[in-house]
């Protein structure tokens, strides 16, 4: 309610970068109902680079972690967008799926994805706490080390 | 609201294969509120085969694409069921999941998710554009070639 | 209507096991309008030890189903806790999301995932069938052998 989401990420340094138009058939988020769907995000963004790697082979956990975050970078500015730029009508993170690009044998996925996870609570408090699904998987698009996607609940 | 779904499909080309019964305790679709949750779809249906393999060994991208396209029309037959065969219910596809089984290094993932992308916009205009997410993975059923799920949004 | 769940997983001899609380920062499940988003859940319960390993590998299928099962014990704990401890309140699975540690090579994820599939018809009946899909991945949390997550309609 008294939840002032811009002054929150100016606070934590936070700033969202412009949200790429995709080049393919599809968007970066769509709403039914209450809920959006926002599409998944890699690892970069401007001013952030991009992480592109094997996670427990070229790229360490803490370099994962921050690669994760920056997913969540784009996924709270495509939010911003969804939001006409109040992300105080956010009502909460409903879900988030990560995604991790992992050398054989790397199974500290969770630890991984909670890059994106902190980061979200940091932004929206107790509000931000998600149900989440973290896996390996064996490549991700260009490379990139993490991808995150999330629903979220919007107020009407 | 003038949409005419079905002359749409048939100006495509686009003959719907029969939907088939899982045989395990699953459904290919179900509703919940306005959406409907389409059961992940791989690339094999009557007339087009079963696309098996690894995209970027034995499968390369042009193959990929027409399997992904392949798990679209499945998805579409799914979705024709869930709406009793009147496509023009379908206020909007909100999300597609698109899951590719690649070969070491194939990182392309995106553009083979276009194949099924591409056909939703094809088939439903602004409507079909989605949220999109796309990994690849280790395996997929059977050994198919991508596997790809669907959220859609229905009037009520 | 006359469903009566926890007869059901006392006829079956379930007993569902504790939550435990996520150390990070997320949570076991999230509400938003009619639904439950369960986060991913893992083969590891008390009374169940933890099925860690390769399904195709060290882990055989018999094994990797029974391994399943243990995922939707899991998802069954966390949705009672959802629901106040009245499971009675679950309107319909809609989603199961199955993700299975594979060995090269190893493509029957289907049938592993029916271990919760099956799980979750045995409990609810017609009511716990619901659109699913399954995926073979490159690692899970802690190199468990299965993850599923889930989606529920719970009455309001």
């Amino acid at each position: 309610m008294a939840r002032d989401t811009e002054a929150r990420l100016q606070s934590l340094g936070i700033r969202l970068p412009v949200v790429r138009t995709p080049t393919a058939n599809y968007v970066q988020y769509a709403r039914a109902g209450g809920l959006i769907f926002v599409a998944g995000q890699i690892c970069q963004a401007e001013g952030h680079g991009f992480c592109m790697g094997k996670v427990g082979g070229s790229i360490d956990l803490a370099t994962a972690q921050k690669a994760a975050r920056v997913c969540g970078i784009n996924i709270l500015a495509v939010l911003a967008s969804a939001c006409d730029g109040d992300l105080d009508r956010v009502v909460r993170c409903v879900r988030l799926g990560g995604f991790v690009n992992v050398a054989p044998g790397f199974t500290d996925v969770p630890l991984v994805v909670n890059g994106a996870s902190d980061l979200i609570v940091e932004v929206f408090g107790d509000a931000g706490r998600h149900a989440r699904t973290a896996v390996g998987v064996a490549e991700l698009p260009r490379g990139a080390a993490v991808e995150v996607d999330a629903i979220f609940e919007l107020a009407s």
